[in-house]
């Protein structure tokens, strides 16, 4: 991480100054630009996102009287540990939390279908889908991570507590958006918004309040899940374990952070035929026994009860993310996360899905307040989520079918169903599939030849490489922060005549004319980061040779930026060109949106289809 | 990490519950078990040590009046990070430092030597070394962090600032040591210690108070340093570089953290002929301008000087580091630190070494303090790390030797002393050289032919293995927490007969006799940790097949912890017994020590001498 630019501060460079005017604790002001409702992991995203820029005045609006301390979602996909990194706690989820390496699977045993037997183990997550891990963490925990984030920012964000959105207009003016709220004693109250986003859950006020609807059935799967420390002679209880009983149900069980604590999903529906109407009657004790019954012969002894619920859920979609409902109207109001999507927990998809919404919007915003965009560029937003959470849901209606499977209906290879669904879709469930069709956003598939494991819409798929200032091996992918930046990724072609090629792009980038000036920000690297990566081995490089453009000076100081240029490893296995089949003689430009998406690949040359796409999502262009 | 085991704790697991009676500012008991003079690397690592044993009464007293916030020392050897992942903060330094990979090196081109010119390039840290990197974080920092750890330990420790420590005498009685203390505003105070501990630097009050010197050449060189923030066109700024000219001097730049600050140091001494005397005398541009002239023919541009310092200082050494003069007494004080050795800063050693000496003390205090060893324990604090200590100053004396040659005395063979020293010297420079005689506290070589690569008497050296219950990979070294418990990994042979002598082993150790049951902690493994390590395919084994020992019940729900049990890696480049020479025919017992020093390696079956070496330490044998 970069720091001391600007002159030394002492303490943890995680604790950025707070910007003028901003403090811990500071009332609730009658205008600000962005309004969040809701503090679960949609709005923590867009709430840490947005806390980066402090000249936008955000806040956080929560109806719980504080921080969530238990229960609901704990799985964390290797997409939103890539986005974790932006936010830089990605270690200390590591570190904390509980990594999935394999997942088992049981069924009944041949010899005697009263018994369970593992017939199958997998690999959770394939070779080189991810540099990061999928990892299992309560869902508290990383709130507070975020919320750390959010207190160390510049603008100092902490949610306002105990307050409850009650109703939403939206009106004329700089701040058309009106928003009552009631405090905990029931006092009203009013804030007026530019922008207010709804993450406030599957009973979603704002949704109410924009009139969408979560359409689709309601609730047409109940299940128990507890999060328990037991002991059992099940041996696979420190595995992600799905579990199909011959006549008793089905369960998974997911180890939790800390080495002891499990957590356990079991299908009501199937405890009992016909219980279904009961179940609301359900207690932790039923969970139990059930668990019992299906885990058989092995014994399971629960010792302390944690947290318990019935989640009973549908897979439901709203028509549209936000309040537009004309041609020409601009959005003015948003939803995200559960208020537009809700599905089984049992994919583990509703904590990432809800903050892959968060992560999608952020930048958008930080760009149109700051700007640098126009507001039409927010319609994306609900264009963009719909089709994921669509897919979302439909991969939800059919696992959860699977799940509920009898384990009779094995395919007909012998190979159960579930194992085979589980393997086919491990990069669904990973979150790598998210893939954002053509927009002003993502460029069309044009130059992907240069770089197809640059996948044109689908994030960016990180590779090592040697940073050549001072050869520090690293994730190329880890220099994309969460701050708004649009980075370009120039791979240099072979030989002298790459370096002859980068340097050409740096001078038309910087041209009078060119991207750079014609969208200027602060410092040369505010809007778009250009990194260059070499074929090359770096002990034959020098950085005198390389251009300005990648030796910028910045800040108070004017000192050089060195962490721009990188080299590929060596090694062939983590080799960035071979792995992502980027063409050693062409080269490539890749082009990523501030939310590590790839939003085109081009040819280095063609500066002119670069400067074509931004300028139609840029404004100001001279 | 492993948390939850009593109970579901909402928050961040590094938060531990506060001990009864102890908070934040809680004011200094008269009384106290250990005091610490001084919070600079080596108290507050002991500080941090002993803030995990809240039945230990521990203080620290500092002069200043609060925490440092810059200068000072700035290299962190790869063996400090190693006691960094034991204290659960090294991830947070390899996020927030400088990674040394490469060194370079520079020397006068021989074209025109009124010019220097690169003439090397090494790697920093030999592969294989560590699992952990060589780091550059400013010592304030790293105070931060130990102060962290110590602020959400169950004692809440904070230093009490601005309390210098004036005299000290020690008598009789429980807390014999009588401490006297001044505050700020002259106001005297006393403190009664069963334990004190200087930590209070080169200038040490503790140490003339029990009668100890520094023995040794008093200023024989004079650095200038300075932490700067400048622009240069010197390629290798952002590499750790040693750079000799011709004739104004040599200079070692190192860069430093946050990717802009860089740190010089320059030999004041060889500034002009004579100019020695005439030091007390140099300012910061004295330093900018010596600088300029070593590095031309670049340019050298300082922006902002962030701290400066001329650090005069010869290799002196303490003849004991404790207050025991007659045969028969039992320390009462003892020195740590630069209270105990002074040397050039140029090897980056000052605060490494320092940590190292109260890492060696911290699980003694707490062993002696806890009544599991008698204080005739103490004792080899001084013998062990004087030793450590004395090599310092030799090793010292002759790197500043070398780094003050001219460049012209190169070795006959043509390549620079400079150069070949360092990487002869790469072990040691990394902290990896420290090696403990046998003693108590030290088996003897016997039985070392079963695993040479765990050298008795140096730390243990960590390698990759997976674990049994969940598949996690990760580097065994790093269940060596810095939690004063002895760890006993148990390599099992090849085969069925493998597990049969570990069942044997597990038998031995739990018998009514047997080292657990005679040495007994409130778990099964308070006191011994024992891990076993298998040859073989995690999925040819079952937990349910493994002695109890290896899945013990512990805390209040009797929850088993499946932490115990690895297996090798299949890769043989990854695997633990060909990294380190394990017998797959043998196997072998490691004895780690709580430092993480290896204290012997026996036979499996020889628990005879494992018990003998434990009988001659520890106390309440049955
Ligand atoms: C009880 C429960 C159990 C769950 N269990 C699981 C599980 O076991 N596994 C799983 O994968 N997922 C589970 N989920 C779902 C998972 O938690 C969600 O998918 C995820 O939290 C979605 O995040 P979100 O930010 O969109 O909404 P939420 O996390 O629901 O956050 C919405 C927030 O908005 C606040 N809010 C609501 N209305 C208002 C208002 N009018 N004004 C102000 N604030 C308001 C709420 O208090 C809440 O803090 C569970 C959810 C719930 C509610
Ligand atoms: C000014 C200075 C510059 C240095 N520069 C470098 C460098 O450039 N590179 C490098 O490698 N090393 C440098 N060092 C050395 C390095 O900092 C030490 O090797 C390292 O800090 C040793 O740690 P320590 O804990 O033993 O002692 P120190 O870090 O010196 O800590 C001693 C602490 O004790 C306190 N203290 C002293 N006397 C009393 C008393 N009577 N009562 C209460 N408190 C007391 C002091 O205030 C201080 O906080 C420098 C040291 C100093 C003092």
């Amino acid at each position: 991480m970069q720091y001391h630019q600007d002159g030394f501060r002492p303490g943890n460079p995680d604790d950025h100054p707070a910007a003028e005017g901003r403090s811990v604790g500071a009332p609730l002001p009658d205008e600000v630009d962005v309004l969040i409702v809701g503090s679960g992991p949609a709005g923590l995203t867009l709430a840490a996102y947005l806390s980066g820029f402090p000249d936008i005045v955000t806040r956080v609006v929560e109806r719980r009287e504080g921080p969530l301390e238990k229960g609901q979602a704990d799985g964390i996909s290797c997409r939103s540990m890539e986005m974790f990194e932006a936010f830089g706690f990605a270690d200390t989820v590591m570190r904390q939390g509980y990594w999935v390496n394999e997942t088992v699977f049981w069924r009944p045993d041949p010899a005697d279908p009263s018994h369970i037997a593992r017939n199958g183990r997998v690999q959770d997550v394939e070779d080189g889908l991810s540099e990061m891990p999928h990892m299992i963490l309560n869902q508290a925990r990383v709130h507070d991570l975020y919320l750390d984030v959010m207190r160390r920012s510049p603008s100092r964000l902490v949610p306002d507590y105990g307050l409850t959105m009650t109703g939403l207009s939206v009106g004329e003016g700089e701040h058309p958006v009106e928003v009552t709220l009631e405090r905990a004693d029931g006092s009203p109250g009013t804030v007026r918004a530019k922008y207010v986003v709804g993450c406030d859950g599957a009973r979603s006020s704002v949704r109410q309040a924009i009139g969408r609807k979560l359409v689709g059935e309601a609730a047409n799967h109940a299940w128990g899940v507890m999060d328990v420390l037991a002991v059992t002679d099940f041996p696979d209880v420190r595995f992600k374990a799905l579990i199909q009983s011959a006549g008793e149900g089905n369960i998974l069980i997911i180890p939790r952070e800390g080495g002891y604590l499990i957590r356990l999903y079991i299908e009501i529906d199937k405890l009992k035929e016909g219980e279904r109407v009961a179940a609301r009657g359900i207690d932790v004790s039923d969970l139990i026994a059930a668990a019992g019954r299906i885990l058989k012969p092995y014994s399971f002894d629960v010792r302390h009860v944690v947290w318990w619920s019935v989640y009973e859920i549908g897979q439901r979609l709203t028509d549209k993310f936000d309040d537009v409902t004309e041609a020409g109207q601009v959005p003015r109001v948003f939803i995200a996360g559960d208020a537009c999507h809700t599905h089984s927990p049992k994919a583990g998809q509703g904590m990432n899905v809800s903050m892959g919404d968060a992560f999608n919007l952020g930048w958008k915003l930080v760009s149109v307040l700051g700007g640098r965009m126009g507001p039409e560029v927010l319609h994306s937003y609900s264009e963009e989520r719909r089709a994921v959470a669509q897919d979302l849901i439909d991969f939800d209606r059919e696992w959860a079918r699977i799940m509920s499977e009898r384990p009779a209906n094995a395919s007909a290879s012998g190979d159960p169903e579930m194992q085979r669904h589980f393997i086919e879709h491990g990069r669904y469930t990973a979150g790598m599939s998210v893939t954002y069709a053509p927009s002003v956003l993502i460029a069309g598939a044009e130059g992907q030849a240069l770089a197809p494991g640059f996948d044109v819409g689908t994030r960016f798929h990180s590779a090592p490489v040697v940073r050549l200032a001072d050869a520090k091996r690293m994730e190329l992918g880890h220099v994309l922060r969460a701050d708004a930046r649009w980075r370009l990724f120039a791979f240099a072609p072979e030989g002298e005549a790459g370096l002859r090629r980068i340097v050409d792009l740096c001078r038309a980038l910087e041209a009078p004319g060119g991207l750079i000036r014609r969208y200027p920000g602060p410092e040369v690297d505010s809007v778009f980061d250009l990194r260059a990566v070499f074929p090359a081995d770096p002990h034959t490089m020098s950085p005198s040779a390389l251009p300005g453009l990648l030796l910028p000076e910045k800040g108070r100081f004017g000192l050089v930026d060195y962490e721009k240029v990188f080299c590929a490893l060596p090694e062939p296995e983590a080799d960035i060109y071979a792995l992502r089949g980027v063409s050693r003689m062409e080269g490539a430009l890749v082009v990523v949106r501030p939310d590590q998406y790839v939003a085109g690949v081009m040819a280095l040359e063609d500066v002119a289809r670069l400067e074509g796409f931004f300028d139609k999502v840029m404004i100001g262009g001279t």
